[in-house]
């Protein structure tokens, strides 16, 4: 007897994963899936939940940024309950990360249809493009644009592969990025009842607890750089004496190291935060194993659910930077900083999605997400917001991600659940 | 009164730097020059070479692997002196490094021909392919291939850019790889007198002793990884908890900045050593800001005129990966190494150089190496071998190296006073 598989309509959980493989196979890429941001595997994904959608009798339209919404011909009047999350994923990344979110709303559409029911209140499901920072290095795109918060400055970010920016890839679709550029609100948040989402989880906490599933109470907000460049002097490897050199590698290497001690004992202390350095290189054009490197660039990125810890952590990477500029001879140049904020979930969501768990049997504590979402834009935007994640094994933004399909139909009735008691 | 710059013909000035002008703008990459090994750009540096020299009577002969030998017709019987260097580059190199070897060699020969005078000796200018690693991970291929040296494993290396094999690249200049991969001797260096290279300074000593020429003592050796894999796990940046994290960047951080402190603590108890790490980079097909980096590639280099610092040198780079990789959950990868054996001057050419230099008022003090030179393959394989030094500054393997033309000169005065002394 478990109670949370057995909320639903039981046909659904063969859908589910009818649909996980259709999307998979549709956008594999020899490692993992690859569903660029505004791409072709976003596309790819969308057309398949909009077929499966209308299939069943639902209606699909799609916003002024072209994410796709779905909702029941029978709905009953009122402000909707949003269901939303995002289908494209990094490269070479899992299956289940933003896809599951959109997989899930449509269920809950699908459970009315089978059982034949209105449902209770309006629910859309929003299907949003562009979440993953992967591709132009800049997350919640399709989010920040219906709110009026995506700039010209972020429709200038270039795509990592084609080089084409975002604005041009946006325009491909045939999104007016003109109204984006103006910052106009493309979405009214006053319109909505609440914005939910349900996503695996991308850490290890759950698989350790042994929760299937639980409510999330806020999200990391973050601090990055894409791209800073630290300069020093190229110069013969066998030639240039250790006091002459300017190696940029060495300077990295020890900033790095620094930075990941000074973490360390900041977490020791009680301070919410990680650090990551995911891209890193030499120039490409000119390195080679005997030239000093003139030339590193990397990014940097700092998590906390603190903004304060965000921006001391920031300044601290400068004043390093300085330091080591000093006793190395090289000099550190910053792109832009790309800021998103940490987010606090809905208490009133917390506690219906706490007691939905309750009431199904699932045991579990209310977590903080570690990861961003697009749950964050909507909550800072004013709209009562709420996660849910599933137990997911292995990570996240990795081909190995591990979800189990009955843990994905708890979470799903814990949404279910949730919204009927709302 | 310059004795050393009145030594040679005065007209041969100008031939000098209008031959480096031609090879210049024939190899600009639109930063540098590229002159890649047994590549488009070296066998146009060879083919100006070769013009002139023909153009001034001189006989040209290519050797069984595609190097340029440049003779007098008039020459008396006797081993010759080879006066040899390269002419390729590193990728957006400097014009100097090899070319003024070269260059040194033929003015020379038309020295002769200008005064009408037949050689006091033979004197062969040796024009060599491939010397730089930069381009297929392997230096002295031309050298090498010449001694029986280089592998069957050397010729399956790639270039860096097209990715086609070293002997590939060897079959389409019509050099015939069998007879290299058998190992055959296609140089007996019983036949030869003496080789001798005139090379610029790739460190900064001379420029800040105020000497214009210096006799050259012995070459650094160094040992090589041109790709060592550190793998840790690819996992969601914000989502995985600092205790879960098998971060590849933070690992080579790590291991750079240890080498690094080593470094500094040998060379202050009087070690002979430098360390670079001159490639390094995130994988870049799947690396994101918001990606823990699961993968870095890096090289390796350690420099020295000592074999044993060379040999404990790297075994300690191996005991601190396999630390590193014990305390982070990280594995080093490791390719094969790649050795150049120091090398040990001729005394009687370090004596010859020096009393040139004396004799023609130049204020010297013969010096090591730093980098590697053909003529550290040639001393290992029993010729007796000389090296000049000529003052350059702001380094090699890089687009700004700067020789004066007089200090050039000065150089090819030295050499030539030695060739009549010996």
């Amino acid at each position: 007897m478990d109670k949370a598989v057995e909320e639903l309509d039981p046909s659904l959980l063969a859908i589910a994963q009818e649909l996980f493989e259709q999307v998979r196979v549709a956008t594999f890429d020899g490692v993992g899936v690859s569903r660029a941001s505004y791409g072709e595997g976003e596309t790819r994904a969308m057309a398949i939940i909009e077929a499966h959608a209308r299939a069943a009798g639902l209606i699909c339209e799609f916003d002024p940024v072209q994410n796709l919404v779905i909702r029941a011909p029978d709905e009953p009047l009122g402000a909707p309950v949003l269901i939303g999350s995002h289908l494209d994923s990094v490269p070479q990344g899992g299956n289940f990360d933003g896809l599951a979110g959109v997989v899930a709303g449509l269920l809950i559409l699908l459970h009315y249809r089978r059982r034949n029911i209105a449902p209770p209140r309006p629910v859309h499901v929003l299907a949003l493009r562009g979440e993953e920072s992967a591709w132009y290095g800049k997350a919640y795109m399709g989010s920040l644009a219906l709110i009026g918060q995506l700039t010209a400055t972020d429709l200038d970010l270039k795509h990592r592969e084609s080089g084409r920016t975002l604005r041009e890839d946006m325009q491909a679709l045939g999104i007016a990025t003109a109204r984006i550029e103006a910052g106009e609100r493309l979405f009214d948040p006053a319109t909505v009842a609440a914005y939910l989402e349900l996503h695996i989880e991308q850490g290890p906490t759950m698989v350790a607890r042994k929760w299937a599933v639980a409510p999330v109470t806020g999200i990391r907000g973050n601090l990055r750089h894409n791209r800073i460049l630290c300069k020093g002097e190229t110069g013969h490897s066998g030639a240039v004496p250790r006091w002459l050199r300017r190696d940029a590698v060495l300077a990295v290497a020890e900033l790095m190291t620094r930075l990941d001690e000074h973490w360390r004992v900041l977490q020791q202390m009680g301070m919410d935060m990680v650090m990551t350095c995911g891209m890193l290189s030499t120039d490409p054009k000119s390195h080679a194993v005997s030239v000093i490197p003139g030339e590193v660039t990397f990014s940097f990125e700092v998590r906390s659910q603190e903004q304060e810890v965000l921006e001391r952590f920031h300044a601290l990477m400068k004043e390093e930077c300085e330091r080591i500029g000093r006793s190395r001879g090289v000099e550190f140049q910053f792109d832009r900083r790309l800021y998103a904020a940490p987010a606090t979930m809905d208490p009133g969501w917390v506690d219906r999605f706490t007691q939905a768990c309750e009431s199904l049997g699932i045991d579990m504590e209310p977590i903080p997400s570690g990861a961003g979402h697009d749950a964050a834009v909507f909550a800072n935007a004013g709209v009562a917001s709420g996660m849910v994640f599933v137990r997911n094994d292995r990570g996240s933004h990795n081909p190995h991600e591990a979800m189990d399909p009955q843990d994905f139909f708890r979470g799903v009735a814990v949404l279910h659940r949730a919204i009927i008691a709302a």
